[in-house]
């Protein structure tokens, strides 16, 4: 028998070193750093909580279910993501910009890249259903000089929460989705209805999860926007209505303090509310690409 | 519009403080303090490798993909965790016991509760084929006081590496499994044939991600043991080739050094090289419930 090898005397707190150890070797440096960080901290979560031979199985069990509930519709890992602030973090470290400049938040399931592009004022609402919103939306630079020609893209929820990719037997193609474009004083503007705030999906393993830790799953009324302009880092983000009770438990973590709209009401005409929004976007310039 | 709410400024310093604040309301205590500890453990894990928005989505694909490998013959996370060392360690943080015990290792997917109660000295190799090997083990307490009628179940892979249940058309049912009684010695005695050490599935994503990783995936031969007697704490454990070139680089880390064997070449009858193993486990007490 020849002697005991190294790194047999596997145990808490010789773990971590072993299995970095056999990570070493990895061709692809990146991955090998994610995978060495990633077994660090799982090590460390295993070694805090320590799970009993029963609780790994329950999350074995669980892991196994969020994935047998992914499919061409559903994307169960994506919504742990959200609901935990993994998504929100990793867009608040890819975005690096200056405090005043507008922030990013994340873009969601429900973005289409085909959505029509439309004139200055149109309404985006095709069925008409729902408490009438005139948005008024400003692009303007860091010092305040309008960002004209920007192509703004617009998407939301209806009145009952639900956006056209939900119900596509319910809602017209393309209701409440738009493409505009800036006019010279960085403005633009369109009509719309007032959207209202809705529930994530919780029939699978993640909600369920969530649902009885007591978790928030609900998401204040708010409208999606994405802005690109030559020169400018595109703006990715949602304005919420700052009337919203469910705006401090956002459950997908996607408000910031100047992501606030104030949805007024308008003078109404005969009957009904009307509302209005008037938002200022603040686009960064892009980082310039240094040339060899 | 009401004013800005607590909790919406959420950044990467107060991203973790966010969502710990959202788990706190919790029903379930274990639960709650789980998902705070695993969310604490991503987020810094998030800061530290500032994954870009498509290696956020690699790692999704990654984990939808490992689910939708698993089903009722596959848990690829069972193997994940295996390779990662995290079974390894949810084994060795729930067996607590003196260090001249023999220590525990995972008791692995190959594991049959069925097998057949066998005379002393039977063997269980039903097909013949393979070097022969003697196993001749003792089973005392902490103090070398024999335990009689200890029951030992074994089960080991054949020659080439493979249990009976990964090859049901080309070996018996139940070959290489038995379960044994000690006798009043605490011994116990059968045939069986050299094992040989094998690599883990390697073809559902969790191997691919790993080969990619030049990590290590084959496993030194052993024979894996559960010894259980009323009073004292049941072994699952195994024992391995202490001449293994691989004993240094098991891929679910099992190896510790009081669980490698010296299998010796044995005296030979007419042709072929003969086998014979000595070992000895040493159980420790199980720890008394006290009534109240």
């Amino acid at each position: 028998m020849s002697s005991v090898p190294e790194g047999v005397d596997f145990n808490e707190a010789t773990a971590p070193a072993i299995v970095a150890g056999r990570l070493k070797a990895a061709r692809d440096a990146r991955l090998s750093e994610a995978m060495t960080g990633i077994v660090r901290h799982l090590h460390a979560v295993v070694a805090e909580l320590r799970p009993s031979r029963d609780e790994l199985r329950a999350v074995v069990s669980f892991l196994t279910d969020v994935g047998h509930a992914c499919d061409d519709h559903r994307q169960e890992w994506v919504l742990l993501f959200d609901l935990l602030g993994v998504s929100a973090l990793v867009e608040e470290i890819n975005t690096v910009r200056p405090d005043r400049a507008t922030r990013n938040t994340v873009r969601g399931p429900f973005y289409r890249s085909d959505a029509p592009r439309l004139p200055l004022g149109a309404s985006i609402s095709l069925d008409g259903r729902g408490e009438p919103l005139t948005v008024k939306g400003r692009v303007v630079d860091l010092d305040g000089t309008p960002v004209a020609r920007a192509t703004v893209e617009t998407w939301q929820a209806n009145a009952q929460g639900l956006f056209e990719n939900q119900q596509p037997d319910l809602q017209p193609e393309f209701n409440l989705r738009g493409v505009f474009t800036t006019d010279d004083d960085g403005e633009f503007w369109y009509g719309s209805v007032k959207p209202s705030g809705y529930g994530v999906p919780c029939d699978g393993p993640v909600g369920e999860l969530l649902t009885q830790l007591g978790y928030p799953l609900g998401r204040p009324a708010h409208l999606h926007f994405q802005i690109s302009a030559p020169g400018f880092q595109t703006i990715t983000t949602q304005v919420f209505d700052g009337d919203d009770p469910l705006l401090g438990e956002d459950a997908i973590l996607g408000v910031r303090p100047d992501l606030i709209g104030n949805f007024r009401e308008a003078e109404g005409q005969e009957g009904g509310r009307q509302w209005a929004l008037d938002f200022t976007f603040v686009m960064a310039r892009a980082r310039r690409e240094v040339r060899s």
